[in-house]
């Protein structure tokens, strides 16, 4: 796509990573063409994989296709800055995450944690493809997000995913074109720090 | 090193993802030699980049190296089990996160599980490096570690992560040698679902 943004251009790592923690970044310009069922699944594929206390695997993806009966459900679940630009997204996720631990029914601490592990492995894995895009969202209603899916009791509702195909900036409206690029980062000293709590 | 395992040999994807994602383990075996300032700024590098809500940045990283005055106090807070082995780590990081949105104070919903994106991609940086291996633990004392480290109540505790050099699993103790081998997982069916709830 001749406007596609480039976050390596905005982008400078302090410290030599790999390229892909800088090439992951959250676009809303998606195309509305579909994503397969076997590319969501490569991105479910590579979340499996996280780690997890006592290897719970406690987090779970709920999932509708752009054109199905069940897109309308997930897509009334978010907030309008969020339906704005998800209309063109080819899959939303809803993510949860169980609270407790099937060995024992205790209180799993790192329930959330384990479930941002495998959300970001699933972005990762997308980053590699090249031609799918994803975006993370804490922008949506909860309490309809488990009414609406029938998320148990025991269930923690933690984010929704859009995957969609790389669209155009100039597509989106106003508001949000302007905020389409990749963003930046505070220094490593603003997040890590030897010793004691110091920030 | 000889015995050093290799998860690819273990670890087979039912859809193709990059092999990153299998290469990522949990080996507790670690050769006690030390890790540089300069490594451990490359994983806490991509941990930067990981995406948070309104690019909040949550996560706080306190850390140890080994042989220094803070390793004891670090060291003193994991539970025996992850001691018997800790001891040969090079690195042991506190993790912690940000309970309330900087720009206005209100809480941070998804504050863990942007903190475990970062920390999945501190441990997939680890992965490039090929003589650094990571370890995250729920296994210490919460209160503790508050306490010893000065945490402030506005922030969650999360996990700690031991780093380390691969070291060989004959030296561990008996009990965890056996289980020094990459995990496997359940498969999509069991974390992924087209509409509603229905596991």
């Amino acid at each position: 796509m001749a406007d596609r943004i480039d976050p390596l251009s905005v982008r400078k790592a302090d410290h030599e990573i790999s390229d892909i923690f800088l090439k992951r970044w959250s676009p809303r310009a998606m195309s509305g063409e579909a994503v397969s069922q076997e590319e969501l699944l490569r991105l479910f594929e590579a979340a499996r994989w996280a780690p997890s206390s006592y290897n719970e695997q406690e987090w779970r993806f709920l999932y509708a296709h752009r054109d199905t009966s069940e897109w309308q459900r997930f897509f009334d679940l978010l907030v309008e800055m969020n339906q704005a630009w998800c209309k063109n997204a080819a899959v939303l996720i809803l993510v949860v995450s169980k609270k407790t631990m099937t060995q024992n029914g205790k209180p799993n601490l790192v329930h959330s944690l384990d479930t941002g592990m495998a959300v970001q492995n699933l972005m990762l894995q997308a980053v590699t493809m090249e031609n799918v895009v994803t975006h993370g969202m804490a922008g949506f209603d909860r309490d309809a997000a488990r009414r609406e899916l029938g998320v148990p009791e025991d269930f923690d509702i933690e984010c929704m995913i859009a995957v969609g195909r790389p669209g155009s900036p100039s597509d989106l409206p106003e508001a949000l074109r302007d905020k389409e690029q990749p963003s930046l980062r505070r220094p490593i000293d603003a997040i890590a720090r030897e010793g004691r709590f110091t920030f």
